[in-house]
């Protein structure tokens, strides 16, 4: 034994006891005559203390040799404390030392290991190790541990079943790029690791388990954009026997329990949006409702006067920003610019300021009547003292672009608690998107996805309009997960490989196992999956994912702690059958 | 809602209810004017009724074309069972329907969907989703669950966090072969899938984690024996701030809990052997103490007279049967012959008898007087009406060989019993050992092992001799865990890889990482990890840990369920700058 307790259990209480501590020289405060050193370890931070009349100076001499993260055994007396700190729980006692020994030295760390650090990001990923001694970083890994009890726990309370899933399985070329594992003892043949476990849960419904979850590493070979992990965590849960409703109630219930559980707050309302709502309300799929800001579709006010620009716009829509009829010509201009730069991609903003007595000013007086301004101000729901911001263009684009500015000034506004959660259910996705490289549909969800049943013979005619039923969990302007009723007989999901673009041989090759699967009683079934790297962040009311995964990955999917990917030898190679292509 | 209740929920208390249940055909008795149907689901079985004098003629005879496996949905109401079936909890009710719809078809499934099937290993593999519907399969995987809950909570209340630890990782030749992966982002170089999360665990330590758990997917791209998966999961534990002594204790109270909550069975006792005194009293690392049988050394009784077999032998070793005094000259030549069998490879067998009159009879008796034999009989334990069993040779070899012969006996003495449970450490291993293929040292647990400290300076003049800081949690004469303290300190780990015949230009490229964390205020740690699916196969009495595995793979490292691992575009590996060996 190390220690008989942890440097953050001491009180009053423990007075005058004996105790042996260990753990690491936080800071160090040598007066000469009296020394302090915050000793800290996972648990919390307790006070020594060193001085002349009191200690040996043989034990103070080696006590000033102490450095920053050294770490150290402590043997001594629990004393109350001077100079009380009632901002830490240990505060009220320190340890006189009666000695100690040097468990082991440090070089001076490359950043400091506080709360707010001077270390960049890419020096504390090179120290994970060192990184992860700070509080928020350790904190975040507590955190997503108690996440993960929590669900694991409700979700058995709930007959559901964790059952683990292989790692090595088949490659499959629809949908992300697979991650390949070359197989040795099967020459010229390869594993892929999962970009889900879709199918195999799938196969335990078949199989009887009623009720499957498991959360589970998934892997996916995609060039990195900011905040995407080549291998990320899923929840990932299937039920037999279901409809779209009992799922939907049956994950409002474990993200009511979780918010409840972790933050204490109660939600009541999971309200519900239709995809196409959502597009045509916020230009998203995943609208944060948090703040209002809706979208006003303004063609009808709009395209019947000679302003050129929306005459050639499919949409004109607009957003009445609360506030914003005092924003000063810099200030819209600087909107103006924001909206213009290459990532949002609007080529101009058309504003209108609602001015305190009932009449409005806009940027394009000259088309628009004041009773016209009043149609806009009333479909974007602007009142006196608001600005009302309009987009125009191509549907798909300025609705994007126009919820990129409705978010940042959302943000701008304050209007995005961290602490306040606003759960909603996007349902009635399309079954199926157009893809302009490939020029073909692909699964909007998956290819295991089940159509709107009584829209099924609309693939034929107009595959595009087809709604399948499909939904995500939106929380704060995130979805935290997804889902569908999935297709669970061989006809239909035959049909669906056809509509997108698998021959027959095809499918067969790369999903008979679960055709062949579902033609021996397969049961209705359906699930979901929740993001866990990105659930866990935003319960824990922060932005990046990355601060709550132990070791992440950089945007080039490399480890630099470990330094991964590396140079194989050959004969490792060779064992495989491979070779690297010449330059 | 496809059902009010699942098929193994109703009792006589909901008799007179309309209810909704959804499930499997079981099986089906058609008397003509009656029809039984069995309907299943995970959570029972309940019986069907259809009769002529209640049910539409309709439905009678669209009940008769339900085949085994469909799936239907059945509306009725619960009716006390004429004749009771008490070996079912839905025993006295059944369901009188007044209708069903089939929900999806079955085919004739390959197999019997019963608990003793008709189906062979290999079919069983293939409609892996069929077996699962098997209770016995199905219980296995629930069982697996409750193990795991109960781990986690268990060691989450002890305060023990778990986190993820990456599973591409970089690739180390040392120990078995890596699966790797290669990268596309990072050309020519190749992650590779952990054989366990060892160094990780380890800097989590570092990083002042304090309490590490996991349970995780390892692979190991090892040429498969019996009953070994290259995918197979860990519970994968490390502690900081401790010795030896902290960590036996705190995984002898996880063993103890499992032991208990999962089988009811209290134990008090966890003894301990070093590996000296296992080898030499058992033969074996992982002895089974539910039995005695120990060994008897017989070199001092044994070889001072003219059997030059025994005086070539480096060891002669003995164990006494119990009751083997009765065994006829052709059971003993049975017994003789199991030996010499290649798998056993032993090159004979000598006996003695022991009479219930304490005269000895031995297949040597030409060599060995009475009273020589009675010192055999009081090394080995035997009594009157035991048979002694003796091996000689070269002491390794000899010594598996026994233990073999002591393995099958106990097992034909009904001395291996399932319900039992004799938990061992085996403590004090060696360092190192002796590799004849590459004639050199290896580690024997893994290279960040740390001696015995008395015993370092031994490393230069007899490193076989120096033992480890390692130990193993040996169940039922299974390895269930082992674990070891580990070197934390940078001069200690680079010596140990100069003995393991790494450069030091190869220390750092493969640990750098592991040796720079050292530097910087690495906590005495140690560990251990468990093979959950052999702890879940022994905890439930079962001897292959595949029937506790969803979707096993062969021995040839196969899925054949889904067929994989499969060849690939050659899109793919281009995509990789790879390509095949020409043959």
């Amino acid at each position: 034994m190390f220690r008989s307790h942890t440097c953050g259990e001491l009180r009053e209480s423990h007075i005058n006891e004996s105790i042996t501590l260990a753990g690491w020289v936080q800071k160090s405060r040598d007066k000469g005559f009296m020394i302090w050193i915050d000793l800290r370890d996972r648990y919390g931070i307790t006070q020594l203390i060193f001085d002349e009349e009191r200690t040996s100076k043989k034990l103070i001499e080696k006590a000033k040799l102490l450095g920053r993260e050294f770490v150290i055994q402590v043997h001594g007396t629990v004393i109350e404390r001077a100079s009380k700190n009632p901002t830490i729980p240990t505060g009220n006692i320190e340890i006189l030392v009666s000695d100690f020994s040097i468990l082991n030295e440090s070089l001076t760390p490359p950043f400091t290991i506080e709360d707010e650090t001077d270390g960049g990001d890419d020096i504390r990923m090179k120290y994970r190790y060192l990184d992860i001694r700070r509080n928020p970083v350790r904190e975040n890994l507590v955190f997503r541990h108690q996440v993960t009890m929590a669900v694991r726990n409700y979700l058995s309370n709930k007959e559901f079943v964790e059952i683990e899933t292989p790692y090595l399985i088949k490659s499959t070329p629809e949908g992300a790029r697979d991650f390949i594992v070359p197989s040795r003892m099967n020459e010229g043949q390869f594993y892929a690791l999962p970009q889900s476990p879709q199918t195999f849960k799938q196969l335990l419904m078949v199989g009887g388990m009623d009720k499957y979850f498991q959360i589970v590493k998934c892997f996916r070979d995609e060039d990195l954009r900011a905040d995407r992990q080549p291998e990320f965590t899923q929840i990932d849960c299937e039920m037999a026997f279901v409809e779209q409703e009992d799922i939907l109630l049956t994950f409002e219930g474990l993200t009511r329990h979780l918010i409840k559980k972790i933050k204490g707050i109660e939600i009541s309302n999971f309200p519900r949006m239709t995809y196409d709502s959502a597009m045509k309300l916020y230009g998203n799929d995943k609208p944060d409702i948090r703040f209002g800001m809706e979208f006003g579709e303004l063609n009808e006010f709009a395209k019947h006067k000679d302003f050129a620009v929306f005459n050639n716009s499919e949409l004109v829509v607009g957003i009445a920003i609360p506030g914003g009829n005092n924003y000063s010509r810099k200030d819209i201009d600087k909107l103006i610019n924001w909206v213009k730069r290459p990532q949002i991609g609007a080529s101009g903003m058309v504003y209108c300021k609602c001015n305190e007595d009932g009449t409005y000013k806009s940027s394009v007086d000259k088309f628009y009547t004041q009773e016209d301004l009043s149609k806009w101000a009333e479909a974007t729901g602007a009142k006196a003292g608001d600005l009302i911001c309009i987009l125009s263009g191509e549907t798909n684009k300025v609705r994007a672009q126009l919820s990129a500015l409705r978010m940042e000034m959302g943000e701008r506004l304050g209007l995005r608690k961290n602490d306040e959660f606003a759960p909603l259910w996007v349902v009635d996705f399309p079954l199926l998107e157009w893809d302009e490289e490939t020029e073909r549909f692909h699964a909007m969800h998956h290819p295991f996805t089940s159509p709107k049943p009584e829209q099924i013979e609309l693939l034929k005619t107009a595959p595009g309009s087809v709604k399948a039923n499909a939904y995500d969990l939106v929380l704060n302007g995130n979805e935290i997960g997804g889902g569908s009723i999935r297709i669970h007989d061989k006809e239909t999901q035959a049909m669906m490989f056809e509509y997108l673009g698998f021959t027959p041989e095809e499918a067969k090759a790369q999903f008979g196992f679960l055709m062949d699967a579902f033609q021996y009683g397969a049961p209705p079934h359906g699930g979901i999956a929740f993001g866990l790297d990105r659930l866990v962040s935003i319960l824990g009311g922060q932005e990046t994912i990355r601060d709550f995964i132990a070791f992440p990955k950089n945007n080039s999917g490399r480890d630099v702690m470990i330094n991964a990917p590396s140079y194989i030898d050959d004969q490792q190679l060779k064992d495989l059958n491979l070779r690297l292509n010449e330059k």
